[in-house]
């Protein structure tokens, strides 16, 4: 394929030119391309980008009172559609006791066949034990190089199993995500207000303050200081606390912290939650008053955020959410979000003058590739990298609507967002897979992406 | 008692001056005060000030492996002579189970007879459930306004139940103490340094970061903001990311936020923890190096500390400590301070040139005497208040030494400092119980502190 | 004169108790004081106070368009009507080129005989070289220990030239104030506005904003902190930036910079200038936004602001503010203030819950007469102290009107606020001088205080 | 030229490749390239890095007592040996109140038929008037989209005129930069070290001392805000405070101030003073203490730094820095460095482990050229670019001696330096120019650069 004549961006450069892929592999990017048989796509006008990289999906997860409702097809398609070509999933538990590889087949058989664009997995931690630490190391030669654990939920870590992993992580040179938030204060809030009788969506968000977050933000971080700075990334961080604590590590002297925040903490605030449709917001962290997002966008602006991701993690509205009707803790917790990320990021992040389109690719696709050792596959208009590109027209202008969307979800956060900008078309591995909005690829051509290490200077 | 011609020194005032005692209670405080019948002691040339208030000792505490030296005979003994002239003690863990009174009971059985000087009790909180929080109300008719919990050791709370705790804090009015350092980071360590054969006293130190403390103290400031800013006196604060985690949260907005300081953090540091007699020096938190003792001061400096304890827990460096020659695990944690805490504060804060006699003062007396709701009967020269007065001589110069001390533990942390200004005699309730070092007051006159309500704002 | 039973309040202590005054001066504080031969105040329920003490007055300012309408006599009414019983007044600049004295016996001139309270006089420095340097060495003697000096205005002195000043300050153990504001600013901004034809008060305030007087409180830190920690006093801040300069420096290491805020900065904002009496506001520096107010606050609670002083500097609306009507470069600058500060104060600090009434007295009465030399004569009710004392009912209230007020103004900007508290009687030097709202005193019976060098650690 | 199978680098990515310059502009990257009739490069193990953009010289400044001793010959060459292929020089002051366009004539002559590689220049104001403001729109067309103005020496302006300057800058949509020294700061100082018979090299350091450089940046920053975020651009900075103060005005919403510093701020420390040698060292700012060198380091680290300048400004240690021996105030400024930049950043940034090869040329190349209105011809290795290119071997060693230098100055600072990494070739437009440290290009070659308006988000 070659692309021609756009206004191709990469993390740091623009610049009019044309992308030649062959097998799948960007092999030139010049002036006035030519090749012979292949088929040329005319982008006059249009921003060539890479294709994006979402490294926080949880496609078909399960949580127990109910399941995401995109599965690997429905979700890699829904992510194409909205410009990202690899995504990278969040497992969920195993069973109790199982080993780290038990996830990673079992995960391997929920996405092959399925998944329309590339795809990798973060490992899970759901205990820890010598065995646990010992199966890191091979795991990596399979492609796992980055693990989440949990500080709340059914398979929280304590504290000392923290460290524990965190200094295996380091040994191992891979890098380490947590979902940060206090258990305890969750606990203790919701007993608070179930006895009290609150059971509206609101209480969700009031069980887990922005101090909940907060707090688990910081001590990961001193926890990472305490062993030498373990690579850290922080997930869908929600609030300009925890921020300002990772600002202030990184000051004393972190190298190798990054954050993570997602479009619902910059678009979405808390009052959603005492709307009628309040449970469709339900998530954890939950969403913050105004003066949150404010304080993530500046930390996009200045450099403080590495990336966007979006949690992902889809249930409807009219069925699942609504075991949360009586009580918030039954509903399950997520949203979706994989198809509206870099269309959200481009309107209110680029058109609107907050940050360059090479901010933009940093942090929606060469940041995360980087830190997730997909980079220089994924992440990069480069030769030798995939052919995965996105055109986008800066010109049009696009109405989120639910109709339009590709999610198997009955609802957009987003839904009735004007925004600039519109994806004319995705290629993946060279391979029209989007166009006008129209998923024209193959279910199951997406291919599972063994991760190299991490790449923690950036 | 009639003192007459001294420098009288209050939190903010200084004046030349007569004070007046009767029936152990301040009735006077003028210019040229006569009085028939009653002590007159010159007090030219030396500074009167209000006496001492360490609202941190552990007397007779029993930590399971031994037992702190200084009983509540001997230890107001040596604070008395160190011009101190009230304690509030922390008291120790009773059987697993026991209800708040149970502690209180055992410690006026403790005191009762024994102290020389007035003192209270810190009730203690080793586990949590609906009758231990109802119980806090009725022990404050007996003096028991404020209570102390830990983060770490055999009774540690865990975070839903602290914040239980900090709740009901906040409905009756009282204040809350936490010892505070990361459970889980101590356990990780000491694992780590086990495993590697090093039990040397400086992998006590190693073993608890101050990264460790730090994070606790942030826990504890979240915790209280999330409920509204619970009156929180953080105890024995030995590093500077602490300390400016407390002033963040000042400045974020809390109102009842407190830190206490020790000597040991202001005057020794870590290296100590490699000479052959390191085990002296095992407590926790630990030692810091000198950047973190410099932060403090200039955190009392600029008002960010607001009182200075002492953390009274004295072993023998000969039989005690021994315990941990062959693993820093194994060592009584503590160390003696009671009696040095006023002399080396004065010597190195006012004679140094560092702060105010006055904020002297404040630090030792007026503002943990309001902090622990035993004001205005300690804690201030003034009518009405209880006749407990430290006369001082700023001119003359002391060198530190084990054998001119009352501390019944066989060394001084300090032997050998030179310090500036001596104590020449020291009044309670208007009674003479130190003249040059020699405790000459009863045995057992030292009478049990119905504590009020604290007063938050100093 | 005794006080009897009421509660006495310090910069630290709060007691019942009976205050003695005997030839103007304190000389017994205690319970059950009993006096033969003197006039005996009953204060029960009453809060029994130090006289205020406001260093930043300037009364009879001639400001060439016009002069300030309160002379000294008018002044020190107002002043003692609003429990102020001592000032320090800033001096006019006097004809070019005239030596420091010139001011200094001009000020004797117009406050002698006239004045009813306590006054002292801030030496003025409006141009700099060996002769004024070398003259403030004899007018310590005269008690003139502090300087102000201006950045903007007539006599502005540039930077090399307050160099000059700071590095003698220091040298002689003086202290210096300036008015902060960016000269160069201002200039451009007036005639930016004149330009274009904006002529109204609001105007005034936009060609002052904020970071102008941020920009100058900077620049004088760090000429202290370059000179080695000259004291310095930052008069009427206005501005939260300039508040977290000064705070930095304290952090960095400067010990003695002072900072004065004003009630207009804490109860007024910038909105009134576009009232139809928003002439009545034009002051330098301007009102500001409420973020501003509220961080002034924030810093009075944390110890950040160690006075409050007024800038009374009032012109009459009717008249001389009307010059300003049609262009606001042509107002006279100021506004009254000097009789409603500790009211004020005392109300939205203190009733308020905001700060302790142990605060209220550090900030009005005790920091501003050891900064500036007048400890312990004045600030304290102590033995050898002047017995100059408010006795302030707690429990009236008061609704601010201008025809109640002493000040020779046709306004007040704090008409009609509700105030808690109210005055019931001052007293100076053992004289009762107010009554229920009624000067009862002599005229001149005030007394120049020959100042002392400043204590600057406070 | 084909350069063939090197690591090509960019400001976000890294990947292995071929270049393809036709008629001295990048028309190919690709893998795999050949092209007829070309020379070919070989670049395997190589870097290829964009040439780099220096925006910070002064060839041939006459400064009064002396002139620099590079012209725009003997300048360029070492610039080009030190793998810079751009400049844009800080013009010399022209006669008293001459217009912006003398200098700029008075610099083509000076510059063409010399330059070596491509120039530009930074317009100058040394006096403020409508005529000189309004002279600056038409100045753009001829590519002058940057002024430089002086807050010291000779021409400074005043803060007024800072002011019309920087609103005008606004308007036209360029960017100004300031030499942020504090004018009265040093000459108080100086006149204090006169007085005291102080001549030696390390009284220029302490007569600038870094609070005053802090100063003028915080004031340019305030300048900036004060009239709604000028493009500003704050030149060698060598302290951490002004860095801190730059970090502060962006959190505060500052989006385009953008610092540079120099590699003498970073390598180089004040005990050089102090050198029999110490006269070489004389510069404006002067070298700072080792503190400010880490902040600085650690500002670039964490992208508060965006560009690295060189200051070049040289003069023999022999002969002009003499001026200085009997009194520092009569030695030229400035020392050599436009040929070290490179070299020194690769070694102790890239291979020292602190920094990404990408971020080096984001701060040497890419950064300097988007500010400066050169992107997207220089600063990139990207389709359509100028064929500016360095070639740069990582695993070679080299110790930096003068005798292998190009510049015509007597010394280096950073003599005896060893390095990692070591320029292999420098291409300018397409042309071989420099070969192993060989300048093999033609005098006047260097073509000016028509510059356009400022890319202000990087």
């Amino acid at each position: 394929m070659l692309i021609k004549n756009g206004t191709v961006v990469t993390g740091s450069d623009t610049f009019a030119g044309d992308v030649l892929i062959e097998n799948g592999v960007i092999t030139r990017i010049g002036v006035n391309l030519t090749a012979d048989g292949v088929q040329v796509v005319d982008a006059s006008g249009k921003l060539v980008l890479p294709g994006a990289v979402d490294v926080h999906t949880h496609f078909d997860l399960d949580v127990g009172i109910a399941t995401a409702v995109d599965d690997f097809y429905t979700g890699t398609v829904a992510a194409a559609c909205g410009g990202t070509t690899t995504i990278v999933d969040h497992m969920a538990f195993g069973p109790a006791g199982c080993n780290l590889g038990h996830q990673v087949a079992r995960y391997h058989e929920l996405a092959g066949g399925k998944a329309v664009i590339d795809y990798g997995f973060h490992g899970v931690i759901q205990h820890v034990n010598d065995d646990i630490l010992a199966e890191m190391e091979p795991l990596v030669g399979e492609g796992i190089t980055s693990y989440k654990l949990y500080m709340t939920y059914g398979h929280k870590l304590e504290d000392a199993d923290i460290l524990r992993v965190m200094a295996r992580i380091k040994e191992l040179g891979l890098i380490v995500s947590a979902h940060p938030e206090n258990d305890g204060t969750i606990a203790y809030f919701k007993g608070v207000f179930h006895k009290a009788g609150l059971f509206a969506p609101e209480y969700h968000a009031k069980s887990r303050p922005f101090h909940c977050e907060s707090e688990a933000v910081n001590r990961l971080l001193l926890f990472s200081e305490m062993l030498g700075d373990v690579p850290l990334y922080v997930v869908h961080l929600s609030n300009s606390l925890g921020l300002e604590y990772c600002k202030q590590a990184r000051q004393r002297g972190l190298r190798r912290v990054f954050v993570e925040t997602c479009p619902q903490y910059l678009f979405l605030n808390e009052e959603l939650y005492t709307r009628e449709d309040g449970l469709k917001y339900i998530m954890s962290p939950p969403l913050r008053d105004k003066s949150h997002s404010d304080a993530l966008w500046r930390g996009i602006e200045l450099g403080d955020v590495q990336t966007i991701g979006t949690d992902h993690c889809p249930f409807n509205f009219a069925t699942d959410k609504q075991r949360g009707a009586a009580d918030f803790a039954m509903c399950p917790n997520g949203a979706p979000g994989v198809e509206m990320r870099l269309p959200l990021m481009y309107s209110e992040g680029v058109a609107a003058g907050r940050i360059s389109v090479n901010l933009l690719v940093s942090l929606c696709a060469t940041n995360p590739a980087k830190l997730f050792g997909l980079y220089p596959r994924k992440g990069a208009i480069a030769p030798g990298s995939d052919g995965d590109v996105v055109i986008l027209n800066p010109n049009a202008r696009r109405t989120v609507s639910k109709k339009d969307m590709h999610e198997n979800v009955d609802y957009s956060p987003y839904e009735g967002f004007e925004l600039a900008g519109r994806i004319d078309a995705v290629v993946s591995r060279g391979e029209l897979i989007v166009k006008d909005n129209i998923f024209v690829g193959e279910k199951g051509r997406g291919k599972f992406m063994r991760r190299s290490k991490p790449i923690t200077q950036i």
